[in-house]
């Protein structure tokens, strides 16, 4: 049984990956997810969505790291370490936090195609490197661009209703399964929380995987 | 020149480690703490102080886990597979948070003492793992006997207003820090907050005791 086998019939593990593209630690994991995830055979189920509704279910107006200065000041320095263990580019982005509506609906709807991993990527490098805006038609655009991807019907749909929904509904069940921050993993009904439990999560979804196929083969 | 000469010149990497009584990623730090800092050569500053008057300058009457319940809900289940990872006994306690004012003063005395360390982890046991009290004269008293000490001075002192004045400073110095959670962890002026951070801080106190000795032998 080849890889792509295990892939088609369910079988591999998988690990659903819930991000909000203005959230730093979430940049963190949308830059390591891709090759730690093909490193241990685990598929990604890409989850983006929003995080200041689910706040606001907390009574909060904004992120933790404005309403608690100190938290959020301590975050940043975190952040910049973090980025230098891990060897990723770091901008601490002079808008905070900075909307990403229109990229979340793009990402929301092409969840899973082939691109989406490059896609988030370029979007994460573009705040959180480049401190350039994500939110316009413009800066979308200029990604889908880079990917080879044509552009316009892309956003047309990110426009339409259907995309508002979809993202609106991906939030709302966020909040049902319990997700209070971002990045959060589940691996079946197990949630992670934090960019630093990745690496759990992913040995996680290694262990389903084989327990899946242990069952297919016996 | 011999590691406990070192010491003495102030050369060798010092991590100095705040943590409360009642918080659990604290008693995931105390039970692992004593082991790595042995192994990498670090010198261990013990700091208990007490998170209820930290939370309370931020507005909070209490733990942000008993404020907002799904990240209290998370935080059970998180601790839970931490101490599988990390082969660290653990019973959710009965009581959260769980007073532990009088072995805060306890170590805040002795702090300096060489059995600092198995106190500590005495307490935090009692408390995450067999599902005790902590904050009676009893139940300290207890724990020092079975250390070979003399409960009774100790006891004495530890219920004098120098030891209550000593943790509020202690505690007041916490904040002035900057410190909004537990455990966290200062090399120099570097901040680390979390369980999750313990590898790098001592990363980092190795780097900067080597600094240090470069200076002298140079």
């Amino acid at each position: 049984m080849t890889d792509g086998e295990m892939h088609e019939t369910g079988v591999l593990g998988q690990i659903e990956f819930w991000f909000d593209f203005s959230s730093p630690y979430s940049y963190l994991s949308v830059m390591r997810i891709g090759e730690l995830a093909q490193h241990a055979g685990v598929k990604i189920v890409w989850r983006p969505f929003l995080l200041g509704p689910i706040f606001q279910t907390f009574g909060m107006s904004t992120s933790p790291f404005l309403l608690q200065k100190t938290k959020g000041k301590y975050m940043w320095r975190d952040m910049a370490r973090q980025c230098q263990k891990y060897r990723l580019g770091w901008t601490r982005p002079s808008e905070f936090p900075r909307m990403g509506l229109l990229p979340s609906r793009v990402a929301t709807l092409e969840a899973g195609a082939p691109w989406i991993g490059a896609f988030c990527r370029k979007v994460m490098e573009r705040s959180f490197v480049e401190n350039r805006a994500i939110n316009e038609a413009d800066s979308v655009a200029e990604i889908l661009d880079d990917l080879d991807l044509d552009a316009s019907p892309l956003l047309d749909l990110a426009h339409s209703d259907f995309a508002k929904n979809l993202l609106r509904q991906r939030t709302e069940e966020a909040g049902n399964r319990g997700i209070f921050g971002a990045p959060t993993f589940f691996v079946e009904e197990e949630m992670f929380w934090g960019n630093d439990r990745l690496d759990d999560a992913l040995q996680l979804a290694v262990s389903a995987g084989t327990r899946e196929t242990s069952k297919i083969i016996s």
